[in-house]
């Protein structure tokens, strides 16, 4: 039996927590009602009630009950998912007994939310029979209330070394007939609390960046039909760090993010998705530097390349303080070995479709040909490329697609932001590709 | 029941080996018996005679001897903690034997030295059953001796492949009632044996970086309350280098290293307490530049930032080949994203104190402001920043006093050298802080 | 009992696939007809007629008759071992019938290619229960068969989450009395599989680095006595892209490649042994700059130091924008501390007969000096190194040494290759010592 996906997204881009009481407010659920009238793309994929850590401890009974009067009245039309954080901790059972109240009290049936709540978030989790003992509560819920068993999906924030260790437990402890581990649903990584349980120490006081902590977090969502999500990104007004953090992750399989804000929730779910239109950039000495188009040429702009002619097809290139005497050959050669094509949406679904043609044709591998006209200080090159698309190629390449697909299925709150940014035909070229 | 820290120390910032036995000098114990005398910021939290791979194998039988000549006379008086290194080698059952007869030797409670010792190193561990085994022969010889079980801690060097693996199996080993791991206490990495062990290969023969095993190592102490230490740095000159490696380490929560010299332990004792005043960086290109500090000022002094006021309010700023011309707040707004500032000791005091305050009126979370005026090419610019401290970010920051107050507690021959450094007064403070 | 190697290579440099029938051409055997010729530095350690992905399903039943054509005709002759691929799939039980069949036709010893093989790769697989799956069939067919139970190896394809969590597994299951895992060979990553199962996304369609995976099958392999493989690099073009990564890999323990070409192969079998000549390098703001040897001078020819003598015996010294004014001694330091030595195999050769020697004369530890003269800006600078080795570093520094033996003594038709390279006498002194 494969792996399997046993809930109804298979990605799940953003998480955004909302803190379910704020005192010294005339109303404490103030923050809950604005969040739960969040549409388009500002509106998370999973919303999340956070009746933990972003809410003060003494507020966390009140905040319960927000939760369910937030819910009960404006739950049915949230576009998203909502999984309420109740407390939880490895270390402490009084901690864990107020989560088995909390989630008698959220759950319950007569105060009409539990129909639109999908799951609930579990912090602090340690060991496999940690999350064993959080996974018997909600089952002893369930049963409790007369809910279907396992429906309610259980997510946890991966916090401590310990949970970081259960991630390579799990494979072997889902399906067993004494736990609904099945219920399953997001591995999100809690990078504050983390370092603190790793006793880490930057000099700036900034988190250190845990690689393999988000490895082994997406590597146990891969092995388990889960989803990888990473943890929050703090400095709120650095937008152009908080893509850098996502492409980081997307490269290790890590889709999904937490948000803090609508505005961290609008970059993160546009940030997986292929961009509009493609471009060009250019490796100077590691630098990424993207070309501006203009006309149909990709011009580099900065002062650290330098090209000459200084013959018949003869150039100077000089890179940072490399200077060399080429031809155009080896010219276009050495611009080629440089330049990078980020693809579109377009380009994808085109390439896809061109593979899918020649499949069906009986052919088990194409050249894609990606070129473009730089230019250089006043001097224009031309260069081409060929990649070649196999089956393995044309899977790796689905990836966006398949994330885009199930947006679309899942968000119909997201339609008209899609067919904005792409564009109505490509929108529908894309949901039939693949 | 939460994860125990079982030892006196909580915190071990230094690991230094001293061969037990060298040969062609009148007294093969010299260089125990000068290690010994150490005191202050120059010796270290744990004191190694090590009865392997400093110590020749033809030494060892004497060094042995050397050892509980050397404690049962001056072992008393060491301000560090003092754990032996014996042989030790999951292949070779012959070695693991002649583990047992230095035990036996050195333990002996006729001899005056064991009083003196807190625990042995074992190298050259394989998987967690090759750890028990040493932990049995340890068993075995306090037994022998009266000792009570498991008062002698036992610390393994991870130099194999196989020793990485059992630090993900140590949490379901720990607590068996037919063992006594609880008595381990640290986890040290062994990069040379490891690399012979990976069979990995450099160009110049330097060692390779293994960010994974030193993860894997802190992520081991960190689930099982156990303390990650970082292995030789060979290059004994290099003082910045071993710095840098310092800084990696704890940003990965292996607060503590090896120490070859004196010198060495010096520097690896100051590395991961706070600085005495607080700097500010910028980073250009990539690089962290630290900016002089006069007279309140902090001033860039190198050429790769240039700053021009062009016009009213109006200012050119080149980083690199970057050129942009910005108004006063955009200026502002580019060099606070650039700069980033190191608290001092105080400064991390004042900021618990602070939040401690806060918390005590029932405030959850407060803003902390750091600002400075830069001076770059004749410029003032100030720039402000304020950051959010909550419970998480005041448990985060208490790892570096934490660790301060663990090393006064325990280390009474570094008061003064610690005065000497911060003050008497901010002393004071760190130890009744948190 | 010790990590045992129970295959006839210890090392393995290059996995050369080759489809194993191609559709439309005369003969659908023609790439495997012409793999099976190579001999001497094109030919690989390990030849994978590949009726996996690299041949389109449609033409494996052909294929694996090809197989069995090529390898009963001229597999005798083949320099290095043959292991052919076939399908295999964790999510597929029909796939995995498939490969038993594909196994019964190709090991039918009436065909005559059995003798020549030396193992079967089996990709995509998942837990450590499929390994055994997929060994269960070679222990049926071999019974089946007549031959010696384990004697056929097995090497797979890590490319899923769940194989890689495999690799932590192994050692816990090899040796049990109901499976024959002892036949394991190789572990060979396969990015692009794993970056499809991962679900990670770059945005040039590139594949991640995977440090983490990469790492893991090292020490998968290193625990078990295995040998690790990395998998195809895509773009064949680009061989200082393919050295980068080896050298990369080697730092990991990870000695041997994917090859998709004889001239890959060729690179491949070269990469991880010692250079011919040695050579220094300066690092220069972070970048490896190699100097150039002329008349026994090492020459920096770049334009980012700039060194000028200011007076007697000073010297102002400038690495990009950094520019300080030093006397003789502290130039050589700094020079010093910039400079980096790459070793011949001679270089090793040398030092390890010389440490040998020391050895023999009954002394630990010798000092190597290792001294070159810099030529920077008309200005000579002479610097010096004494390194310290030790058994440990004596160790270390005979992997590619242990390599290089293995290589000789099972690859003749490579003798002349490297006598070309190395020369006799070195080759000859090199077989001898360690």
């Amino acid at each position: 039996m494969s792996v399997q996906r046993r809930h109804d997204r298979k990605f799940v881009r953003t998480f955004f927590t909302t803190p379910t009481a704020v005192k010294g407010e005339e109303d404490s659920a103030k923050m809950l009602r604005r969040a739960v009238q969040l549409r388009g793309i500002e509106a998370p994929d999973v919303w999340v009630p956070d009746n933990e850590d972003a809410t003060a401890p003494s507020m966390r009974e009140e905040g319960a009950e927000n939760i369910v009067d937030v819910l009960s009245e404006d739950g049915a039309d949230f576009p998203g998912e909502i999984h309420p954080r109740i407390v939880w901790h490895r270390d402490s059972p009084s901690t864990r007994y107020q989560s088995l109240q909390q989630l008698l009290q959220i759950a319950n049936p007569e105060k009409g939310a539990i129909e639109h709540i999908d799951g609930f978030v579990i912090p602090e989790v340690g060991d496999i029979d940690d999350w064993k003992k959080a996974d018997e509560f909600i089952t002893v819920v369930e049963n409790e209330y007369g809910l279907e068993e396992g429906s309610l999906a259980m997510s946890v924030i991966v916090e401590s070394g310990e949970a970081e260790l259960a991630l390579g437990d799990l494979r072997d402890e889902m399906g067993k007939p004494s736990n609904n581990l099945e219920r399953l649903f997001l591995l999100v990584d809690g990078e504050v609390d983390y370092t603190k349980d790793m006793r880490a120490i930057t000099p700036t006081g900034e988190l250190p960046p845990w690689p393999e902590l988000r490895h082994n977090t997406s590597r146990g969502a891969s092995a388990n039909g889960l989803i990888a999500i990473d943890g929050p990104y703090d400095d709120i007004r650095d937008v152009e760090g908080y893509h850098e953090r996502m492409t980081e992750n997307q490269a290790k399989g890590m889709l999904g993010i937490w948000s803090l804000t609508p505005g961290q929730v609008e970059e993160a779910n546009k940030s997986p998705l292929p961009p509009k239109t493609g471009s060009w950039r250019l490796d100077v000495n590691g630098r990424e530097v993207k070309l501006a188009e203009e006309d149909g040429l990709y011009i580099y702009e900065g002062d650290d390349v330098e090209l000459e002619e200084i013959g018949d097809e003869q150039y100077r290139l000089q890179i940072g303080s490399d200077e060399r005497e080429l031809d155009t050959n080896e010219l276009e050669e050495e611009l080629l070995d440089r330049a990078d094509y980020i693809p579109s949406m377009t380009d994808i679904v085109d390439s896809m479709e061109e593979f899918e043609a020649a499949k069906e044709a009986g052919r088990g591998a194409i050249a894609m040909e990606q070129s473009a006209t730089l230019l250089i200080d006043g001097i224009e090159v031309t260069i081409s490329n060929d990649r070649m698309w196999d089956e393995a190629t044309y899977q790796a390449a689905q990836t966006p697609i398949s994330l885009f697909q199930d947006v679309y299925e899942n968000r119909p709150d997201q339609h008209e932001d899609l067919e904005e940014i792409y564009g109505e035909e490509i929108v529908e070229r894309a949901m039939v590709v693949g």
